[in-house]
Parts: C-alpha cells; sequence; structure tokens
C-alpha cells in the first residue's frame, strides 16, 4: 500500500495538426509534455487528470532519478495508497499550453518562422489549454475520465473539463478556484506585468533565455508570492522580525519578510521563463467560466457529473465567495454538487500546505463515484 | 456657518539647531511647511492638529488660488461648520520631515555638503515626524493642543503625540492606524520599493529631479494603490470591465482596473519625489508604537487623554484588529477610549471616501471635550 511512485519520466506527444484557439488563431504543431502514474486498466476506465497551477509543470508525484531530494508538486496526494491512490487509479498530469515546462509556450520555435514566439505567441485561455490536454487523451485512447482535479489554475481547467467535455468527465473538484477572477487578482497581475515591462533586459520578449529580464520576473514572482500567503500567515511565519545581519536604520535594511519575497524571487527566475509566466498571467485574467456563453448559469448547466468544491477561508486571491456564486448556480440547476469551505490561515497557498484539512473529503467523493 | 474657508497660503518656519533622531543621527536646519485654518483663541487652547498619510501634505484645506479646482486633501472636514469648526477651532497641519512637500527631506539641501541628501538623508520613525512638529508648536507658542487627529499614517502621529506629549494633548482620534504596522503591509511596500530599486533611472537615490525613476515610481505608486482599495471596492468600481479601445486577445490589452492603476501611477510622478516616497515607506514599516518601550502596554500607559479610534471592515492594510488590539491595552489600561468599527467597503481609503458614515462621532466626541 505505501510504497512509493518511485522513478518516473516525463513523458512528451507531438501532434502535427493545428489547434483552433479562442481567440481565432491557430496553434501549432503542439507539444505537450506529461507524466502518468498507475496502471491503465482493461477497461480504460480509472484515469484521473490532474491540472496544476500557474507556474507547475507535468510532473505531479514521483522523482525524477533517486538523487532528487523532493518528489513532484502534489507527491502528498499521488501515490499507492495516496488520496489519488495509484494503486486503483491511472494519474495522468500534463503541462499546459502556454509554460516553458515541456509543453508548447513563446519559447517554442514557431514553425512557420523558424524562431521562438516570443511575444508573437498567441494569447490563450484556459478553454484552450483544456483543449489541447483533449488531444492528449485521445492520443492515449482514454475514453472516460473518472475525475479531474487541479488547484487554483487547475481548478479552472477542471471546470471547463467539466462544461466542455460532459459525456467524458464523471466529476471534477474544483480546489481554490473561481468561475471568474476578480480585478483585486488581475490588479495583482497588472503590477507583476509591469514588474517585467519596466525591465530594460525584457526587450517587449525578445531577450535571450540566457539573458533574461531577471530583476523585473523576480519582482513579479514577489507580487504572486504575496498573493498567495495571508496576513495571517504571514504574521505566524515573519511578523515584524528584522534581519539579523541588517541595521534597522539602514536604508537598505530587510524585514525578515522582505528578504524571504527577495529571495524566492530570484529562485524563481532560474526555474521558470518570463514570457510564459505572462502569458499564464493573461489566460487568468481572461478566465470566465461564462465565456462564449450567454452567462454563468448557462455554462453550468452545461455541467453534468457530480462535483466537489473547496474554498479556503484566508484566501484572498480567489475568495471563498466566488468559489460560493459557483457551488449556489449548480445548486440552483439541481446538480450534484459538494463545497466545503475549509478553515485555513495559508492563504490562496493553504490547498498545498494543509491538504490533510480537507482531502478526506475527495477521499469519500471517489469513493461514492464507485459505488 | 457654512462660509468656505477660503485662499489659504502655506507657511514656513525655519529651525537653526539639529534634531535628534531615533537613530541616533542628527538633522538641521530644520524646515517645516504648515498651514492653519481659523483663529488661535486668546487662552491658546483651541488648537486642533491634522496629521497627514503617505503622501499628503499641509494643504489639508481651503485653496491656494481663486482658480484651484479643488480644496486640500481634507477640506471636507475642515472649515466653518464642518467636523473641524474652524469658527471654533484653530486647525493646524503641517507637512512630515521625509516628505517633499516643503518641509525638509532627501530633496533638501544637506547644509554640511551643499548638496541634495538623496540617500544621505537619515532614516526616519514617525517619532521624530512628531518631534519635529512639537518645534513647530513651539514655535507659534501654542501650549496644548484639544485633538490630534489623523488617518492612516496620521493616526500613527496622533498616537505618538499622545504618548510622547500627554501634558501637551487633550485628545486623539487615530483613524484607520494601527500600533505596529503588519509583515503584509511591510511585504507591499518591500514591493514599492524594489520597483524603485529595480528602475535604471533611479542611480541609488542620485537622479536628478528632472529625470525620475518615472516606471519604477510609477509602478511603486500603483501597489499602494491596490493596498489602498478593497477587493469589493474594485468589484464595484471596475469589475472584469475591458478597455473598450483594446483587443480581449492582445498581449497588452488592458481591464479597466489596470488603465487605472497606470494612469495613476504616472500622475503621481508629476506629484511626488521618488525618495521622500521611499522614506516615508521606511518609516511606515518601522512604525511599532512600543518602540524604546518594553511593551505596547509599556507605551500606552503613558497616554493620559481621552482616544477615539475608527478602523474599517474592508482595510485590508491597516485590519481593524490591529487598531482593536490598541483599544483593548487602552481598555485594559484603564484608559478613556472610546472606538467604532465603521462598516465600509472602499478599504484603507475608506476614512477618505465615506467620511459621513463615522464623522459624527468626532463632532460629538469633541463636544464632550469642551463640557
Amino acid at each position: 500500500m505505501s510504497k512509493a511512485i518511485g522513478i518516473v519520466t516525463t513523458e512528451f506527444a507531438e501532434f502535427d495538426g493545428e489547434l483552433q484557439l479562442e481567440s481565432g488563431r491557430l496553434l501549432g504543431s503542439l507539444r505537450l509534455a506529461y507524466e502518468t502514474y498507475g496502471v491503465l486498466n482493461p477497461e480504460r476506465s480509472n484515469t484521473i487528470l490532474v491540472c496544476h497551477a500557474w507556474t507547475g509543470d507535468a510532473h505531479a508525484a514521483g522523482k525524477h532519478s533517486a538523487d532528487d531530494r523532493k518528489g513532484g508538486w502534489w507527491d502528498d496526494m499521488i501515490g499507492p495508497g495516496k488520496v489519488l491512490d495509484t494503486d486503483r487509479y491511472f494519474v495522468i498530469c500534463s503541462n499546459v499550453i502556454g509554460s516553458c515546462k515541456g509543453s508548447t509556450g513563446p519559447t517554442s520555435i514557431n514553425p512557420r518562422t523558424g524562431k521562438p514566439y516570443n511575444l508573437t505567441f498567441p494569447v490563450l485561455m484556459v478553454r484552450d489549454m483544456v483543449r489541447a490536454q483533449k488531444l492528449l487523451l485521445d492520443r492515449l485512447a482514454i475514453p472516460t475520465l473518472r475525475c479531474v482535479i487541479g488547484g487554483s489554475m487547475g481548478a479552472m481547467q477542471a471546470i471547463e473539463w467539466g462544461i466542455h467535455y460532459p459525456q467524458m468527465v464523471q466529476s471534477i473538484v474544483p480546489i481554490a478556484g473561481t468561475g471568474r477572477t476578480s480585478p483585486m487578482s488581475i490588479a495583482l497581475n497588472a503590477l507583476a506585468r509591469q514588474a517585467v515591462f519596466n525591465d530594460p533586459m525584457w526587450k517587449k520578449g525578445n531577450y535571450k533565455p540566457e539573458h533574461p529580464p531577471a530583476d523585473g520576473l523576480a519582482l513579479a514572482r514577489a507580487v504572486g508570492h504575496i498573493s498567495f500567503l495571508s496576513d495571517v500567515s504571514m504574521r505566524m511565519k515573519f511578523n515584524r522580525k528584522f534581519s539579523a545581519r541588517d541595521g534597522l536604520f539602514d536604508f537598505f535594511g530587510q524585514y525578515e519578510i522582505e528578504r524571504y519575497l527577495e529571495y524566492n524571487g530570484k529562485n524563481f527566475v532560474e526555474r521558470f521563463d518570463t514570457n510564459s509566466f505572462l502569458y499564464l498571467a493573461k489566460a487568468l485574467d481572461l478566465y470566465d467560466v461564462a465565456w462564449n456563453f450567454d452567462s454563468r448559469e448557462e455554462a453550468f448547466s452545461q455541467l453534468t457529473c457530480p462535483s466537489l468544491w473547496f474554498a479556503f477561508t484566508s484566501d484572498w486571491l480567489y475568495v471563498p465567495a466566488d468559489t460560493e456564486e459557483c457551488v449556489t448556480i449548480l445548486q440552483k440547476l439541481g446538480k450534484s454538487v459538494e463545497y466545503h469551505l475549509i478553515d485555513s490561515d495559508y492563504g490562496h497557498d493553504s490547498f498545498l500546505v494543509e491538504p490533510e484539512k480537507f482531502t478526506h473529503h475527495i477521499v469519500s467523493f471517489l469513493d461514492r463515484l464507485e459505488s
């Protein structure tokens, strides 16, 4: 039961055709990075699709080599005997298009020019990401999804899956998501964007990969980081502690919270591409489940499967009220919907920090689907 | 009763001596900009000191010329028959040191070098600002203050006045303040700082006034602006409205909230100095009423006058809980304290946007002081 997932390898699927995007533009050819955990059953009926957040990747569980100190980003959740039990389920996670973690994105070569897309890459919506994932599932000849689950941007993908592929999706679990992003979250992304635009190294997106707009991206990440935390979590972790090596009256002296943001911002530059960060931020801003429907009610009326929703009390980026609006609409439509508001102090990050507070609901939800 | 304050002039007081700062450094000579409204009574007992916030100035009420379209920043509050009734009170507002609105700050000439201070200006605390104001009141031969009142950074000054000059201060009214800034507010200021530091035009503070780090300061201001608003106020004002002249799928297309932040950020560059902005941000971060006391309890035990406190439900910068901690300490100490939590959706800016929700409490508080 509790043996680990072990060593996994990221795989890649190539698609020659072009994907029609919500913007009307075409994107292709496409490459999608993905990982799988567990075994597809003979009936091909036990797949769970895990959708990652903004800066996530396909590496959701296991290790890439025995030397890896850490497992995938949701390793606590995925594995034998875990919440997404790989003894029972075949779990897939694929990197979204627009990202820089193996799937086609702004760093990819534009086949029409032979050069990286950079800002010629099309603006994407979350719906486009899901449409690309559908190509992957078709390629893998997976006809049904037992569940589509994800947090934050992953929750948006789960919602889109449920609405646009109702014949294929048997349940969705949106965690710390929203039916449409708020002006506050757009405003924070605007700060992050401007931080990059202000960096002369950005060069309107035509920086060389080895010379990214590091200062701008680090600051942009710090904006995001603040929005993932909460007033209370910052008090618990940092409060007003001043950096021991700085003088309180030094102009450049830092509180611990400042040092933490700076450190994490700089680290982020090592692992993420700036243009990808911006394109995914744009997709988040554009997210509205009602896009191309007359209303959210009409959008949610497409959903036929049971859904399980989680929001977190201290999440001020995607506030519980926004999840609750979605849940209320589904209830009014007579859909099978379960919702839990989880009391946690860790802000938007709560779903990663305190999984023990809510994952038992996921286990029983999945069990009930089988019965 | 309801005649306007009319035309006012900013006055300046010069002080040859040096002010001993909390950092141990000396600052001098000093110049303080101030305005007064109403008439000092023969007993010299009717003065109300108004303290301004971060980017405020001495021009609290009236107009500088008949052509001015707007009055001072608290013109709604100050004047004949208004909350701070200039038919009864002699109202003073002085620009804080560290600012760029007429009082000594980083743009001033350092008398020891003959050049602008820039980053050689000492790091200040709010307590230093108050100490400088005390010099002004002594110069004006004002022995007592009927009330010290202010919002945000102005609230901090009111608190410091009450604690450090108890023999002189007869009441304080801290509005939307805090006894010490939170790590969240420090983190937001850290973003603003970094936005400036990243701007090559900043030149470690040695920019020419005519070539300020405009992009960095505009972004820094946008950070602040977001923190003054609230999730709800942004929904009310902007929601997800997209700029009519932009394409939804343009990479540089903007939501209305983005355009608003950009517009206000750029405007701000015209009216405020970057280094002053940074020094005042630092003073906000360093603000802790317990500084150089053993505890907040010891600090507040110095206060002898009645105090009237306001917090606002949607203020996520200086959250009501922080004001309530101060109030609770004062209550435990047996002090005369009155507190109102005002239900407003306008975030930290509520005190400027919806004065009608709380100013009647100020009127009756001031009336009771006289009886």
